[in-house]
């Protein structure tokens, strides 16, 4: 029998939801069936969460990191912050030195890092950085929907001005190889337009003219399984309908309204273009929570799922 | 017992799936139960129409206008495109007389209405020019969702331009007026943001701050009840959780995207600010499948249930 993947699970921030997530996760007889969790975090905030969800279904490795000292629930801490970042650090190098197939993170707080002096707005761009990868990008992958973006967290006057051929193709490029990685042989990837109607022939926006198409030619000709653009109010539609394996969405809510819709629970984050694998939660710390032993770890599961699915077919 | 609303439903396109959806709402017993439907449009057309999806559950009143010689199926013509605006202007007129409670519109072909020389885009312009009406909106209805939009059929960066205090405010009210039509004695109204995230405070956009909050507070002096910016990406889940009873999108696809892939076969449309109340289908004439009797009518149902719903409680 084959060997199950071992998969490094970060705790997040200790002040967020994700102890206790990952503690509900560990609960599951699927994760253990599914993989050798390394959870990177701390002993004693786990024990905490455990305390409140409950037990694990079965003994699991935890690398014990000693950075967190006067635990509290839903506070913006400094030192939770840095401690965030050294489970992120540490699992990173980890899945790079190949002694776990993938990484899996929880949920992390933005001013936590950032009052930690720690120089990355989140989770994607830092893992980038310790990767040395410049060329990165995130799909959102829900049940019935995968969407990456040509620009994520600019004004959407800026990813206007984002929309470009040369973007555009590097976003069909990295969606394909994320697919590929997943045993998608020939994957159908629906580029969506910029404007109503895809721009209906110039009547209502140019982009579709100027800078997509010729980037989806140039896919094409690369070999890639790419069309469009499409309308994006009904390029949705038929991704879930099972028309395409990856919608490209123009930007931020182009891909994120219908993503949250189709998925909000189920859906999570994998990091494309990256030398290792990386999948996530789609959702915060909901410090609001921490602590109350509410939490949803259904997105937790699926991003387990996702690595467990990749890696374990290798 | 009150008396059924009179219904005006005008057949649309000769050549769309007009004429076959509207004799398959015929066919329901309960159109008979919501009203009494006066079908606006061609008699030879409807027979044709009848013999592919069967008759009629009742009898049925017809304005016949001889306008449809040589009848084919998914072509675009302009004697068609004039037909189609033949039966608009009628039933605006019945709508504006009083003589029907309320008027619902199958599809027409844009094409077909400019090689007659017809000077309007739409059902919606030219329905607002016969009313006298220069502002107005359309609203998106579905079954767990309601939209209306600042701006629709414009290019990205043109609606961006478009999102200032006066329009935002004036589409807000527009919203408020038809879900008091509804019966809805204070409507809840979220105002969605342009930018990811609502800007994030300014971080990725100022549009939130510059021209949507004081459109809100605006609102919200005049008794309205509305709120936000929210998030785009969660403000379409809260309202199908029943959070909102309309979100107002900022531009075509922010609403649009959620509509369609939320109720992609039972949505409508509805004139907003118009004297007279008109609800339609949110589909096009579909050439390719007209005469072959698979067209759907639940759209064109909902229409009329819409129309019913608030006319019959008058």
């Amino acid at each position: 029998m084959k060997e199950k993947p071992r998969l490094a699970i970060t705790m997040g921030d200790p002040a967020g939801i994700g102890p206790e997530i990952v503690a509900k996760l560990l609960r599951l007889e699927e994760t253990f069936e599914l993989c050798r969790p390394i959870v990177i975090g701390n002993r004693e905030t786990m024990n905490k969460a455990e305390a409140i969800v409950g037990e694990p279904s079965a003994a699991y490795e935890l690398e014990h990191f000693d950075n967190v000292k006067d635990h509290t629930w839903g506070e913006i801490r400094a030192d939770f912050g840095r401690a965030a970042a050294d489970y992120i650090e540490r699992a990173s190098k980890l899945a790079l030195e190949k002694k776990v197939a993938a990484m899996i993170t929880a949920p992390i707080h933005k001013e936590a890092l950032k009052a930690a002096g720690v120089p990355y707005p989140g989770h994607t761009e830092m893992i980038a950085s310790l990767c040395g990868v410049s060329n990165y990008g995130m799909m959102l992958a829900g049940p019935s929907l995968r969407v990456i973006h040509v620009s994520t967290h600019v004004s959407l006057a800026e990813a206007i001005r984002r929309v470009k051929p040369e973007r555009i193709l590097n976003t069909i490029r990295l969606g394909h190889e994320a697919l590929k990685r997943e045993h998608i042989a020939s994957p159908r990837i629906a580029v969506a337009g910029l404007n109503p109607h895809a721009g209906e022939s110039g009547l209502f926006g140019d982009e579709e003219i100027l800078y997509i198409s010729p980037a989806i030619t140039e896919a094409q000709n690369e070999g890639i399984n790419a069309s469009g653009p499409y309308p994006p109010d009904t390029v949705f539609v038929q991704a879930t309908k099972g028309k395409f394996d990856l919608v490209i969405a123009m930007y931020h809510d182009q891909g994120h309204i219908p993503a949250k819709l189709l998925a909000f629970d189920n859906s999570i984050n994998v990091t494309v273009g990256l030398p290792i694998l990386r999948s996530s939660v789609d959702h915060g710390t909901a410090f609001d929570i921490a602590g109350t032993g509410i939490a949803n770890e259904s997105s937790l599961l699926e991003a387990v799922r996702y690595a467990a699915r990749i890696t374990g077919e290798n």
